[in-house]
């Protein structure tokens, strides 16, 4: 077993998008204004330089520059996580002693892609990991984009490495692998949700200590955890069910990160949706059915209710 | 331009699951009170043999089994489409002429697995199909368990096949797809939405001619597509929303036909919610979630809503 | 430990072909000569129904009927090994004991596909079969056209498991894994080589307790195991090397079988080369470089040297 | 049709490994002198930050460092090829700018990672790169580590972009490939061959203007050349069919690279065969295999025959 967990987050994380200008250079301004929407909408902590942030579209220096802005502007008022995973360990190592140096909280990291699955080397390049930092690892269990599986054993295993506190699950059925997790590392360590919010009652029901996700509306999943806090869970499965039409719409594979880009552009988040390319594009439809789908959901009186 | 179309297939068709009993043969009384069940509920047609039918996990001899009872037991009062491909031209030949003399309206037939991806292989696969058969073809688009991805110009080329007169399109995101597809093909033939119905006002606003999949309230998406068809396209989107949890719920991967049987179980749709191995079975959080899903969406009051 | 061998099945086993005719019907009179070609180059055994047999182009009645007719052909003078996996447990049963009762002397059966990696699933999948089952069980580890990869660890457990008495290795580097397997199992059970023979050398070098595989020269096999058994390992290595022009062009992807029904016709044992669609069918310039590796090659020569 | 060719790229281009020393940095030494070691055995050309660069397990930084020694150290003696394939667009135009700017001669380029299979992306991407530089682009085609498929009929289409030159083929069967981009680009562009050498010599016949590989014995695929210049095709076989044990030997999935490293140490040209991690070790059998192919082939008689 490993030692005490050193950090104690739990809550709404929001994973930042990365916002670009018409030149398609980060948008400093912007990345600043995103910060202060999330955390104007109460949200618990910060992830940066996930999928959702394009990271694999990002230059070594650009990655530094989006961790020193945000950890600079969010000023130590919540956590902020940031993605230093790499295609390998030493970069790994590197970009992690990096985001350390910046001033991050802790580093989210994906298993390496490997020529052919591996148990062992996953485990080794996390060992590795645990040995070199001194911040909590966020384990990322994402197959679809990482394209590697970490079964629940390996993930146990994995818990016993120190600075490994916590796994963001977005391996579906993430309902049921949450209840095994929760099963098989009682207290070692804690799981986070994912998955866009698709599942995030279910999530927090079978004992999430969170979700992490870029939902453009985080003030409804700040609400929704404040129920599960309070006990209230009736109404936080009502809040949840009358969110799920927007939820589900930016879940949709290929285009959820433009869905997302160009609500928190609606909502002055961000300046621009532009995405760095090879990137799909919305077509009219999409930015009409964007109108009445939050038209129709009508979050204002949800957040209210 | 293919021939005209010889069919006129549109609104809802239920894909049937296949129902075992306790020894894991086909339980033919299920099957047979499962088409009452879902013509109780007012569809417009039924698909079998589908991935949702565990066709996989199914001999020759119980792929005609499933077709000459579900044909009889129909009895002319919708059209019955069959899922009859195979891997390979040989084998999806066959079947189609086995369903064909037992009966069935159409049939639905997936691109065949190749060693690498090949336009023209496909192409030449339905063509030769197109040559063989006297009933209209549904091309089956679902690239996560078949594989093959279809551009939207490949099946343009494949629409002016005669008999291919349907798509069923489940290649996400459906939306933008169904939207490419109608401004490519016009007229020449027609798409079906699918996924669960996930998105499935979003596809009959973009112009799907039906949604065909294994929703276990089918008189949901009945109901959803009156509401199109006589233009309440409000009601229609109201209906849909306050569906989702469930509609949600059994989109996950990996377990969602485990949900979908088990419901359909407890509907008295079918005897045993029981699937052939390897398959995953639902934990005992899910059968809780289950009930609390059916509890929370109250389908009763949304379908006299 | 599982109970002890049953069976001692060792040197090289040759993967039949499946024949058809020009109506793309099996050729049974083909299927015969093959079988006479390859017990007259001297192998020890056959396997009928592998990819090599294009076993997924064949309905369930065409499955029986090459077992039927290689079973009474070979009539007891080698064992048969029949391919009998399927896409789900009970399917695989059906196939194994239908094989059984048709007189195959083994079955071979690769892991059922699912929807995740799923070691315990595999497990079960293997045990389930080996409780049904009263012969030998071949597990087929072949990870590029199944798509589940079978870690040493797991095969380790199903070595374990009544009745699988072999591992046929085409998971590469095979080199590695042979020797890693033979730490692993020890004597509890054997592994055959195969990948069309390519690291054949150092798989017999490694603990092979043969080959099994399609490779269209199956006398070079058997002279090449010959010389190992009486452990003439340099002119085993000279023999091998010699014949690597052959094997490697054979090894190609996509196109390796249709090389090798093609070389088979040449040679006289088979009618016709062709396959079932789709298909990749040679170039003008692939039927010139057989003949030009096959005179390079000089495999007369080789043979007497 | 693209403008004129630019450069006249054709014969060996040796694919160089990255050295690195006992801390697991870039061993800038070894990687002078596997310059020179390459530059001795004749080849016409050097490509850095391949798949075998271990290109992704290093920093911008160093990719910066690798590029400014090789080139330096070359000194213009031969053309070097930059590996500056990025995932996305504006990454692949800062690598190639960076590359330009320290004096590579060429870039080589895969096609970038996407969601799902899109052609029109894949062409959009490749076109803006065109416009964006002034040298001559390669075009990788290997789709094993890319995930991307290039069809003929698209790298038909990007032979159309000014700038594109070169194709490197490694989508097997590259042998019929190879003849199907020969009739379909005629002279717009050029091919090379790759996969090791593994089918260099029906490569070469069927029109590649050379082969690009990181085979340990340059110096045979410089001679092989050399006779496929010299129209001395019978002495090229020849020399092929006996460097076929080693080439197939360094053939193999995920040990290759550590294959080529152990054999340029032990010939001298880099100090260290280390890898960075994750990668495969190789085991006891696989360096006494090693000396056994070398002593067998007996290179040294090969190249003096």
């Amino acid at each position: 077993m490993h030692a005490e967990m050193t950090s104690d987050f739990r809550g709404i994380y929001a994973i930042l998008a990365t916002p670009f200008d018409e030149h398609r250079e980060i948008d400093e301004d912007s990345l600043k204004s995103l910060v202060d929407f999330e955390l104007g909408a109460g949200v618990h902590g910060i992830t940066i330089l996930g999928i959702l942030g394009e990271v694999f579209r990002l230059s070594d220096a650009e990655r530094r520059l989006v961790t020193r802005i945000v950890v600079e502007h969010v000023h130590g008022r919540v956590p902020v996580i940031s993605g230093t995973g790499g295609s390998g360990t030493d970069l790994a190592i590197m970009y992690s002693k990096e985001a350390v140096e910046l001033g991050a909280d802790a580093v989210m990291i994906a298993p390496p892609r490997l020529a052919k699955p591996n148990d062992d080397a996953i485990y080794a390049y996390y060992r590795e990991l645990g040995r070199e930092l001194n911040i909590p690892i966020v384990v990322q269990d994402e197959p679809v984009t990482y394209g590697v599986h970490l079964s629940p054993a390996l993930l146990a295993r994995l818990a016993e490495i120190d600075r490994v506190e916590y796994i963001k699950l977005e391996d579906p059925p993430t309902t049921m692998k949450m209840s095994q997790m929760r099963k098989l590392i009682g207290e070692r360590l804690r799981v986070f949700g994912g998955l866009g919010g698709l599942y995030a009652y279910e999530e927090l029901s079978r004992g999430a200590c969170g979700i992490m996700t870029g939902f453009s509306y985080p003030e409804v999943l700040v609400k929704l955890y404040q129920e599960f806090v309070d006990r209230n869970t009736h109404s936080a499965r009502e809040l949840f069910y009358r969110a799920l039409p927007i939820i589900r719409y930016e879940a949709q594979p290929v285009v959820g990160l433009a869905i997302r880009k160009e609500i928190l552009r609606r909502r002055g988040a961000i300046k621009y949706s532009r995405m760095r390319d090879p990137a799909a594009k919305l077509d009219p439809e999409s930015l009409k059915e964007i109108d009445e789908i939050i038209e129709g959901t009508d979050i204002a009186e949800l957040l209210t209710a």
